[in-house]
């Protein structure tokens, strides 16, 4: 076995019970216990190989060789890579941690080999990328370039009511210095993720790693619909004003939309008031996630469903209001970047296009970056069942490697 | 203004704050610390008047006049009236503790009349009419009736995860002697329920107070949708397992198998698993609950929702099961006394039926029963909205007053 194999299996034998559930799959959430231990595995991955520790001014965490924090910001032209190290509830465990892994043995690999960088190259690891928590993915990454208001932030709440900014100062982060990190971005020449692919393309191809050429236009939008609470066993049914009635409507609309237009939309989150078993409800909340390849398949989309859930709601006599709670702009990764990447992988590396938002896709609008996707066989994710063999993730670090090298030439 | 209406308002006002929220409606659930304060108004306005007060074995409050519970169980031939103080999550002021109340005020006004009973009169408060807070509604009658194992109910969990047991023991009582009381309830003659109405009859009639003919048959079924967890941005629509659809379509059909069949059929609460915006869900928790004139008619309806429900889950690769989680039969309220009850109340009150489940159509089994309900301008119940007007709750005291005399005499 190579010695690769062995630091790869090391380190994600490290990761796996942390904020692991008994029944399997991982909660991971941004600032919480899991996520504390996660944090002190990056600091001491980073300690062991005596690269520069650094939590910035919105918790993303940095691991730098041949810079120093203390001197202030890297200096033009360094390279990062790295993904994120939070889930979604009973996520996987490959999303996010594959690619800081990656970063780390990419690093040992390079230092290995004798390879002397000609700039700095930091591992990173970005807070709350799925937005599990507070509800915006790409908490991090979306402060830092300054797409997200830091008040705006700071009042985000999870599902208990703790705020942001409670949670940070919680965990000795000063919610007071979150924003855009602007010096710190326009540093970097490059950034590349490493992250599982959540989709069957390589597998159908049989390749193991594949090249991100863009990120589809996709956004969340909450619908909240009002109805009048009433006892189940007594309201008769054409005096009720129930609110569960225009939502699954909406649900299978969605389902439609998407079919027809050739998109994705799901209805994966809702919460019914009071949800009591015999009381008519009061309101629902839903979440509608939506992308598609183009804006304006989107935008069909998400007008269909919208006008769909209206028209149900009146009928009902149910209240409809609707808030677009992130949008995301179709993301073209780097063009002269990726030819670098395509050129360092091998040539004839599969180059595929994909409907997930990642901290590449929001760093792109200040920093060139590229995505490598390592081959998932269940296609699977956000689930227990997401998976990559260990042979692809070491052909991942070994693509990552020749990157950085060329990168940092 | 009459000294009753006085002392009304006087009760009402001391059970106002308890257990309401902020923005109005009531959380006031078994064992838990509204209950708690529930308890100890029932306790001091059974000792204000010096009625003996008695917490059964499955934490039924009991407030008697004419018996001394340290002397045992009452004699043959007592008397009882009251209702609950529980409430559904955000639930309205009158459901329950108009019952309460009533009896209470009855009991002064006979007293101040000079009236001499021939038999022990007592005020009832029964525990967990709701199922709010365990799942299973009238449980304190049911336990009480012996219609509910006291193993299975003392594992009975709420949301947090805890047990009928533990909510028990932190509140005080003793869950080990919970089950039948059986020579309690032998020894009740009558019990009578006071309950504002549920819907519009009255209002329609344009009478302040209705007798209770009997409850519809009726049930809550609990449903299980398994798919696959998967991340929404990628996961293609001919790849998912989505329970979120399968659900919305028996939501649907919930409504259609009601119309079509003549009852009612809601579905008023559901959980999703994971509940993220961004994930295909991987599982849903739903409720139906039905009800229905005769149960042929009742049967009609869950059957069709099932088949529903099944072939919408076979359709989409989700799995389906199904468990009944409470089977009410109908009820038809004591002839002979629903006769007096008329005769005291005055010869053409309305009569009518209600698909709600009550304390009194739990204690049907084992004594005569009878209800009479109090107008309810809005027609709504379980909700802020519930309301009754004042005039009218106090001619439902002086309906009570006349119907104890007459049976105590």
């Amino acid at each position: 076995m190579s010695e690769l194999v062995t630091r790869f299996r090391r380190l994600w034998a490290e990761l796996v019970p942390i904020g692991r559930r008994k029944e399997g799959g991982y909660d991971r959430f941004a600032w919480g216990e899991a996520d504390a231990e996660l944090r002190s595995w990056f600091h001491s991955e980073a300690a062991a190989r005596g690269l520069a520790f650094e939590q910035d001014r919105n918790g993303n965490l940095w691991a730098w060789w041949g810079h120093d924090p203390s001197d202030g910001p890297p200096r033009a032209g360094s390279i990062a890579a790295g993904s994120h190290l939070d889930s979604v509830p009973g996520g996987g465990a490959y999303d996010g941690p594959l690619g800081v892994v990656s970063a780390f043995l990419a690093l040992d690999e390079l230092r290995g080999a004798g390879h002397v960088p000609q700039r700095p190259i930091a591992v990173v690891a970005f807070t709350e990328e799925e937005g599990a928590r507070f509800g915006v993915a790409c908490l991090g990454s979306r402060l830092s370039v300054g797409e997200l208001d830091p008040a705006r932030a700071r009042a985000l709440r999870d599902a208990s009511g703790v705020s942001l900014a409670d949670a940070m100062r919680a965990a000795g982060a000063d919610p007071a210095m979150i924003g855009e990190d602007g010096v710190r971005l326009s540093r970097l020449a490059a950034f590349i993720e490493v992250h599982v692919e959540q989709g069957r393309f390589l597998e159908a191809e049989g390749a193991p790693i594949g090249v991100a050429t863009g990120i589809w236009p996709h956004g969340r939008w909450r619908l909240r619909f009002g109805g009048e609470p009433d006892h189940a066993g007594t309201a008769a049914l054409g005096e009720r004003r129930d609110p569960v009635l225009p939502f699954a409507e909406t649900v299978l609309a969605a389902r439609d939309a998407a079919h027809v237009h050739g998109g994705l939309a799901t209805v994966g989150r809702a919460v019914l008031h009071p949800n009591a078993t015999n009381a008519v409800a009061a309101s629902v909340e839903a979440w509608l996630d939506a992308r598609a390849r183009h804006e304006p398949v989107l935008e069909s989309i998400v007008a269909d469903v919208v006008a769909r859930a209206e028209s149900a709601a009146a009928r009902h006599g149910v209240t409809l209001a609707q808030f677009e709670e992130s949008r995301t702009a179709a993301v073209a990764f780097d063009v002269a970047l990726r030819r670098r990447v395509v050129d360092a992988v091998g040539v004839g590396v599969p180059e595929i296009e994909t409907g997930a938002g990642h901290d590449a896709g929001v760093l792109a609008a200040k920093v060139p970056t590229a995505m490598l996707f390592v081959r998932n066989p269940s296609g699977v994710s956000h689930s227990p069942a997401e998976r990559a063999d260990e042979v692809d993730c070491v052909e991942g670090v070994r693509a990552l490697t020749r990157v950085l090298a060329v990168l940092s030439a």
